[in-house]
């Protein structure tokens, strides 16, 4: 793999990487189709990261679908895929991990200990032997794309980490590979995720910039769905995730909720223009 | 920096970088030598790493001699000089830090707290800047170099890791920075750390394989020097620092003692040809 992107970066390829650990949908493709925009070669991943599941999760159970992986990869034009295993990204006695201390024990990280820094030590290896100029990670897990462009930063990578839209279903649900784990009678329980985030858009848009109340209002819509199961519901600065009381720079709108016993992420993005206008991405 | 290199690798130069703390010796001067002999441009830094001293450490007094080093890096054939400062290292919100668990805690690390994580911290940094084709280190901090060697392994970097021998004063001294710091009274026993290795070089070399007699060999010698407390005196396998009690592969025996105030380091380096034939190497 190293050699592979060394030969196209001495043919000046711009050469960009979509991470994944399979089970892709539209989601991913729409990073694909991002990545073609910035990119003339790009390398898509497949590796379900053992390091970022904890023993009580879902690793093995995971959704592996690598035939209609591939086929999806090659049609939306990627020129590579990277598919190590395990034992060849963890030999015997690795022993060294990268971690995104403060942003990466909060939220995700107080539900999923480990889970963070299981997924920053993996995408660092990436990025090591892949070396793309751009690398691409979806908005729907806004605190790891946080926390991917906090770790490039910090430790002076030459990617530029790319955040891009949600990708979702025509009823508004977040895609996301563990949407499969959805019984019938959950999958429509799951758009209150969506409907609670669409709540506290609307106050934004009325001109409400208070934490609480946005908070109040989400919860409301969480309640109404006994079938869902609050984990958190949080207003963070963008960069920092520290909670924020009064709405006046760019924010997220974070939530966690399982759905039976399924837990699914979903966010708003709030932002505002220089001249304090501001904007909402769902 | 950045640039610099980028333009050194795009006229197919060999980048060599010397990571140093400045307060420059004979030790460095002798891995810029050896680098000379592999690269065809040499990068030293010079930044002494805060989050590699404990508060109670020695940060603030740690010798800084610039003009002198600078003169000795010119004259070494030194390229480039990298001077960071410890604002651009660390920026605010800095968060970030590389640490291979296990082997950072033993020993030095049991000794220093955080000192490992704060040491691979910043040379992964300097690697990601400079992206030299060999980093050199020196064996007088073996369990450093280990760690180094480690993480470059384990994040998959283009860096070879090249560990050189120890440059020692005449009478036997390991050359370090903190050697300034010994008192006239103290410079005399602080060759007790040497002689402790010479008795078990002289064990090793008639035949003897058994970690304890060369441990009480060694203890032995640093008893007679009253100024000297031991902190350390271990026999470990290379690349692990695992503890051996049977010498049959690659191995250090380790030393850290406290002369006066001053707390010192050094070791030997045991190995074995194919042929299992024994060689030391103080």
């Amino acid at each position: 793999m190293k050699e592979f992107t060394r030969k196209l970066c001495e043919e000046n390829s711009i050469v960009g990487l979509v991470p994944t650990m399979g089970a892709l949908h539209q989601g991913h493709l729409s990073l694909i189709k991002q990545a073609r925009q910035q990119c003339s070669s790009l390398v898509a991943s497949i590796f379900v990261n053992p390091k970022q599941f904890s023993p009580s999760e879902d690793f093995a159970r995971y959704p592996r679908t690598l035939p209609s992986d591939t086929e999806k990869l090659e049609n939306a034009g990627v020129l590579c895929l990277f598919l190590p295993e395990a034992k060849d990204i963890y030999p015997q006695n690795f022993s060294t991990y990268v971690n995104v201390e403060g942003l990466s024990e909060r939220l995700e990280g107080r539900s999923r200990p480990g889970h963070f820094r299981g997924v920053s030590t993996v995408v660092m290896k990436l990025l090591q032997i892949v070396q793309p100029q751009f690398a691409y990670f979806g908005r729907k897990d806004a605190q790891q794309a946080a926390i991917i462009s906090r770790m490039a930063e910090d430790l002076n990578l030459d990617t530029e980490i790319v955040v891009c839209p949600i990708e979702r279903e025509t009823d508004g649900l977040a895609m996301s590979s563990r949407n499969v784990y959805l019984q019938t009678s959950d999958r429509q329980a799951a758009t209150v995720l969506y409907r609670s985030l669409q709540a506290a858009q609307a106050l934004l848009q009325n001109g409400s910039r208070d934490a609480l109340s946005l908070h109040s209002a989400m919860e409301r819509v969480l309640k109404e769905e006994s079938r869902a199961k609050i984990d958190y519901v949080e207003i963070v600065d963008a960069q920092t995730f520290d909670p924020l009381m009064h709405i006046n720079r760019k924010a997220y709108v974070l939530i966690a909720t399982k759905i039976g016993e399924t837990r699914l992420l979903d966010n708003l993005l709030v932002d505002f223009s220089d001249k304090g206008q501001l904007t909402t991405e769902l």
